[in-house]
Order: structure tokens, then sequence, then C-alpha cells
């Protein structure tokens, strides 16, 4: 078997440039560990930049995130009681959309699909070969056959846990990580939203976050310890949790309703650097990691794929590879931008066990600042929406 | 003897307040553990912020200030070889004056030498009594004689190791203290400037910081182990230093010549709350400390001898007792903020032994985002010339 660009993973890093490469003539075939069904039900966040938008609109797949995801023109940070708002528009000129991303996989898989896509799914026993030649290719196997891609690149966007990452050798790549002492509990629940938009919310009792899906389901988040289970949490001390740290803010109230979801998660900060070696490249979770609070990781893997679609183009189209050598270091100037964010947003929004009580007391000072002087919201605000510079 | 305004200590804080005192024609007393040849000798950093200056101006006692300190427009960021420029009037408007903090000191002692205010240096024994009644009382002893000076209010400006801070009951205060894993080595030497500008340079070695006195006296300072001993530094170890930290940069060449001032200090954030009990106030260093980073430390204590002044001044003027009532609250603002702006700007610059690589790789992030988003940029000025709102 053979293709032009090998791509492994079908998240959204692994669709997006397939259907961006495709878009430009260039042929890819796509590999994938899960089923269709598992990977377009997995829930997760999804709060979309400016330029994560626009990239779907370009690639032709945005319609239904238009229609159906909601126009966010700002979001609210809460801590001592207060509610402060973060005009995300007035401040940058931008928005963000949030829409979840296994909504964005559906619209990619069945983009690829109309499109006739290479896509294999349930596939194991991928192993990478020959990335420091021209001729690397992919072996795996699919509905028990053997099977081996011939490409020109390998494009590894298989996640934290992929075999991508491991081909690059290790005395070539360094590994940078901060695991958190704590993660996030959420819940979906039937229930009317309770705010507009978004409330990042700072509690001595720890961090939450209210969100909304629908007039109907609302997606809310709690700070918890990550080695917790799912079953110490009863629906009555889940809202007993959030009555204590949402219902003291002026004028917001949680309101129940049924939980048919519950899931925890850990937090962690992460950045592997090479992102490539020889003619494999790494995408999205394969490199890197962030922590949910500043919503990056989707747009994180957007943006590489934007990158890398740009230096497969100028190589399939002008026979020019400076792009392509400079991926990594292009990737990471903004990889390092959203890590920096995100774990400074991390670390201002969630209770500090592991902190003094001088930089606990830090947070409201910091909270304080960013919501008064206009400067420091516009900087945060800029890193929210994706309009900084890098 | 008997007296409105009892100060302890003849620090910026203590001798400006009672300067400001003394032109709304309220009587002070100030006692001072040391001699006047010590007060005025003991070398410090002195970076004033625009509302120091005009604080000091206001006072009368800015002349020198203005012809012999130096009018800073800007300030420069290094790091990765690279320099990188505030400029600080093109983003707030305004400006810093470097001016040594013994020099204010001097022209504050000669103002109120020149007022025939009542200063007693070398006292001991000082104690403070009666602060929860309407009649508080300092003891103290000065030239082999006990004294009791009776006022209408005590403030304590008597620094960290002081008896003030310690006459609020324990019940009463909570500390919170960050104490550094490093600090300062300090040299003054006979040299021509090598920048314009100060220079905070960030280098794998550790912090250095290029800044200058005068023509031919320059300061230069780089971090150190706080426990470390200056006869462990011979001036060659001394030079290798600043070259393996600062001659790296883009256009700089440290210039070598006869140092003759070493010392090192400690780095620690402190803010002591509440900063008043009955008729007992404190300001400056007497209830917080911040790093010697962001060059608040004299700018804070004016900050709170302003709030005072004018609390002071509505007590004898108006027999208000709103505004003192609200010191503490309304001097704490600032002095959080400047806390966590000192605390910000020092992990930023310094080698963090005790951070994980992610952590210490996120401090290029940071200072290329300072350097290249306008809004970071911004809200990083606005605290360094001290023009954000609290």
């Amino acid at each position: 078997m053979r293709t032009q660009v090998g791509i492994i993973g079908a998240g959204p890093a692994g669709l997006l440039l397939s259907h961006l490469l495709h878009l430009r003539g260039i042929d890819s075939v796509v590999l994938e560990l899960r089923g269709r069904e598992q990977i377009e039900s997995t829930i997760r966040a999804g709060v979309l930049e400016q330029g994560t938008m626009d990239a779907l609109a370009e690639a032709g797949v945005g319609d239904r995130m238009k229609t159906e995801g909601a126009l966010h023109h700002g979001f609210e940070l809460a801590f001592e009681g207060k509610r402060r708002r973060i005009d995300l528009t007035g401040l940058t000129g931008k928005s963000i959309t949030v829409y979840a991303q296994h909504e964005v996989l559906k619209d990619l898989v069945a983009a690829r699909v109309a499109a006739d896509g290479k896509i294999f799914f349930n596939v194991s026993n991928t192993s990478i070969h020959g990335i420091e030649s021209d001729t690397p290719s992919i072996r795996f196997t699919h509905e028990d056959e053997e099977h081996e891609l011939y490409c020109d690149y390998v494009i590894g966007c298989d996640g934290s846990q992929g075999v991508s990452r491991a081909s690059i050798p290790a005395a070539l790549r360094r590994d940078y990580e901060r695991v958190f002492p704590f993660g996030w509990f959420g819940i979906l629940v039937e229930a009317p939203p309770t705010s507009d938009e978004l409330i990042y919310a700072r509690h001595d009792r720890g961090f939450a976050l209210v969100s909304t899906r629908s007039q109907t389901v609302q997606r809310m988040y709690f700070q918890c310890d990550p080695k917790d289970r799912v079953e110490n949490w009863t629906d009555d001390r889940i809202w007993a949790e959030l009555h204590a740290r949402v219902d003291s803010l002026e004028g917001h109230e949680v309101v129940e309703g049924r939980i048919f979801q519950k899931n925890i998660v850990g937090m962690r900060s992460f950045v592997s650097t090479t992102m490539q070696h020889g003619r494999l490249f790494l995408a999205g979770d394969a490199a890197h990691i962030v922590p949910p609070t500043g919503a990056k990781g989707l747009n994180l893997a957007v943006w590489d794929v934007r990158v890398l679609t740009a230096a497969l183009v100028a190589f399939y189209e002008e026979s020019r590879t400076d792009l392509l050598d400079a991926y990594s270091e292009t990737a990471l100037r903004r990889i390092w931008r959203a890590g920096q964010f995100s774990y400074w947003m991390t670390r201002m929004m969630h209770r500090l066990d592991d902190a003094s009580p001088f930089e606990q007391r830090l947070q409201i000072a910091e909270l304080e600042h960013v919501t008064t002087s206009r400067a420091a919201a516009t900087a945060m605000a800029e890193n929210y929406v994706g309009a900084v510079a890098v």
C-alpha cells in the first residue's frame, strides 16, 4: 500500500490534516486504533479559537459548528464572591465558539468519508519504520491482516500514549512535564443554563467551571483529587460541592437536574521537543498536553496541523523543504505560549495545597489585577482567543 | 514627653511621615535605634516610581533627587542572548528615577533637622504601651535616661525586626511569607556605565542586574546562594561570573574596575495583616517585605505613608476616623499588587533550582510574551512605574 502522507491517529489533528491535504491534492491514509463510533462519542470540552474556527470553515467542515456552536464574546472570572467579566471581543476584536470536540470529529469524519478519504479504524500493532530514510513506512494489522503503508512522510497524531513520539530516538528528545496534584470532576446534567457565558470560579474549596452545552444540557466541572473515584461521588455530594463553590457568587445559583455523565480527568502540562525526526513529524497531543483550564488542547492541535499543511504543500507544490525543516521550531513558539498561559491560568484558579499561604493569597491579587487593569485583561483575552503573536 | 504622633524608626517611612505631618501642622517625634551616620551610609538600591518622586517633591525634599537622580524611560529584559526593551514612558506615559535610598534618607534627615524636627537617634529598650486605650505611649532609653513619649497615635516604621509588629497581638495577625532559596550578591565598582538603562538578565547560571550609579560608579548584582559568604568571592571570581552571565548579550560587555563594596542579601516575600490595632499603625517594612527584583520596597513604604498622612490629617483637621479605620485595607490593596508583581518578576528572572524543567522553560516563554505582546508589556510597565490601579 502506498500514499503520500501516512497519518497515525484519527483525532482532530489527523483528520483535519488529511482533509486539508486532500483539498490541496495531496493523498493521505489515516490509521486509527479505535472504532468510528468510539471516537465520535468520547465527550470532550470544546472552546474553539477564532483561528480554529477559520481553519474548520476553510476546510469546508464549519457549517454545523456555525449553526450549532455558541459564539461567546466573553467569559467570567469569579473569586471572593465577585463575578468579573473578561470582554474578549471588546478587548481583542475576536470571539470564541463553544462547540464540543466530538462534534468537530463527527464533522471531520463525515467530510473524509464524503471525499472517499482512506481511514482505517480498529487497527492494531502499528509501528513506524525507516524515518531516517527517504522511504518510511507504517506497518499495522487491520481485520487480521498485516499491512505496510509506504509513504513520503509519517505524521504522528496518535496522542500522548501513541507509538509516534516513542519512534523519535530518546537521545534526541527532551520532555518537559509538570503533573498537577489535582484533577477535574466533570458532569453532564439535564438542566437549564445558569449563565450565558463560562464562569471560571476560584474558591477556597477548589476551582469550579460553569459551562453550557445547550438550553437543556449543562457541563460543569470542579477540582478534585485526581486519584479519587467517580463512585465516591453521589449526586447529592456533587450538588453540595457545586452549591458551596458557585452559589456564593453574586446573582448565581446552581440549578440541579439529572446527572447523566460523570468523569474524572487528571491534569498535566507536557511538551516534548523535538517534534520531528527525519520523515516523522508529531502534531497535537502526541507532542504536547495542556491542562484544560485554558481550553488550548484542540486549538494547539489545529495550529500544528496548519503549520504542517503549509509545509507539506510547499514540499509537494514547490519542492521546498525549508518549512518542513522549521516545523518543530515554528510550532513550538505557539505551544510554549499556550503552555505558559494554561499553566498560569491553572495556578491562578485552583486550590494549591502544595503552595505557601503567601502564594495562595497571590491568586486573589492576580485576579484583582486581570479584572481591573485593561492591559492585563487584554493580555489574558489575547491568549484566550489565540490572538497573541508568537 | 508628649507629641501628637509617635513614630518608631527613622527610615524613609518614618522620616517622610514626620515631615509630611509637620507640613500639615501636626507634631511628631521620631525614635531610631541606629545613629544618623549609620542610616545615611547604609547603601541600598533606589528606583523611585512617579508617585514616590511626586511625594518627595511635594514634601520639599525632591531638589537633589531631581538634579542628581537619573530619569529612566525604560529598562531592558535580557534572555537567551537577546536584549529587549520595555518602553516605560511609551507604554504608560510615566518614568522612574534611579536615586539611591540612602540619598533619600540624607535629604529627609536634612529637612527634619532644618525644621527643628524631633528625632532621637541611638535609642534602646523601645516598647509600646496602651495601644488599645486612647492614651498610648512609647517608652525608650536615650543617653542612659528612660523616657515615656505620650501620643495620640503610634506609628511603627521600624522594619521587619522592630518592636511594632510584635505589639499587635499574634491572634489578630496573619503573616504570609515565601523565602526564596537564592539571594543577590551586590557590588559597587569604579567603572564607566555599560548600559544607559537597567538590564535585568535571565541566564541559565542565574539572574544578573546591570545598573548604574553614576558615570564613574556602577552597581551590579548577581543571583547567589543566600548562605554563601562574601569572603568566598574574590574579585576574579565575581568578574568571571558577571562575564558569563551578561557578556553574551548582544552588544553588551562588562567593564571591570575596582570593586569597593560587596554584600549578599537574602530574598523573601512577606505580608503581615492587619497593619493596625487600636492606636498603633504599621508602615513600610514593619508590615511587608518584597524581594528587590521589582524595586518596590521603598515605593511601598512611601505609599503607606501617603495613605496614613491623609488619614491622620482627616483626623486632626476634621475629627474623622474613617480613613484611619480603613488604613490597613487601603494600603494592603497596593501591597498585594506590588507583592504579586515582585514575586512574578522574581520567579521569571531567577534560576529556579526548586522548579521542574517545564517551569524553568516557561520563563523563556513568559519573557518572549512580555517583550512581544504590547498588552503584556504595558501590564508589566504599569506595575514597574507604579501606575496600576488598585
